[in-house]
């Protein structure tokens, strides 16, 4: 397979495993999260789905995404993941409905290290039957995750291990 | 269709158009050049397709790619396309039996103006009965090809505009 071959699956599964996420939170409230904004595609994916129901806020280091496809500044945070994340939990809580996290780098043990650390502060921000969407195994480094989160069967046509899907269970 | 679905066509269209091309080409000899190498995944796939067939040249500006999907230094040509293209062209002939011009830029007219100069210059590699395939309408500008040049049916799964290709008659 090539590279163009193996970005094509990499999207589509992305795609697929957004819009089950969006279907799997039609009864859960809350807003969406998108934790690496980047150039804002799967940005446009959600806010073109879910239109005005949702506010939807996206997080990056800083922003790299067309202006057409970044939030308002009131729904963007610029900043080291390690400082946002947190501040926005303290802020306002476990009340995301889905967070979508595409964080992966080209450096294989950093994404992971990172992914083990994002699903802590993820499990802060993440309300009860809330669903998340990652480009990491979020469970590779210590073999499990937050308490609550189970894996989430994945849509037919994702080969698994290219994305990932939790669910956080309705009571911890 | 959000920016995620039209991205994902895009890559099928060029994939389609790269395999309609590379089957196009069998009875046809001569290297394969890749007009923007960029992040390299579509030179990695007509690698992976060609196998040792056929020699690959790439072209950029700079190096942009992972040095695993970058071409060797004897097929690697570095620089402005003004100066390394006609360079090529003067040293080698009009021998490519398939060119890739993947050159787009977010600017659209630039793009434009930019893919009718290439044209000119990819008559001056192209070998008889060899095949171009652009992300651009090489014929926007001045509503005609470089002479011997027709536009060839797209792959049914292309929609029209989204990908180009062309082929050069036998004799011209």
């Amino acid at each position: 397979m090539s590279r163009l071959d193996s970005f094509i699956r990499r999207l589509q599964a992305q795609r697929a495993c957004l819009d089950w996420a969006l279907e799997a939170i039609r009864s859960v409230p809350g807003p969406v999260l998108e934790i690496g904004l980047g150039n804002g595609r799967t940005y446009d994916h959600l806010r073109s789905r879910l239109g005005k129901a949702r506010a939807i806020f996206a997080f990056d280091r800083q922003l790299a995404a067309h202006p057409a496809c970044a939030p308002d500044g009131d729904h963007l945070v610029l900043g080291d993941f390690r400082d946002t994340l947190p501040r926005f939990a303290r802020r306002l809580g476990a009340v995301a409905a889905l967070v979508h996290a595409d964080t992966g780098s080209g450096d294989e043990a950093a994404s992971q290290a990172q992914a083990q650390w994002l699903a802590g502060v993820v499990n802060d921000l993440l309300a009860p039957r809330g669903v998340v969407v990652s480009d990491q195994d979020m469970s590779s480094q210590r073999d499990r995750l937050p308490p609550g989160w189970q894996a989430a069967p994945l849509p037919p046509e994702v080969q698994p291990g290219r994305y990932f899907i939790y669910r956080k269970a309705a009571t911890a």
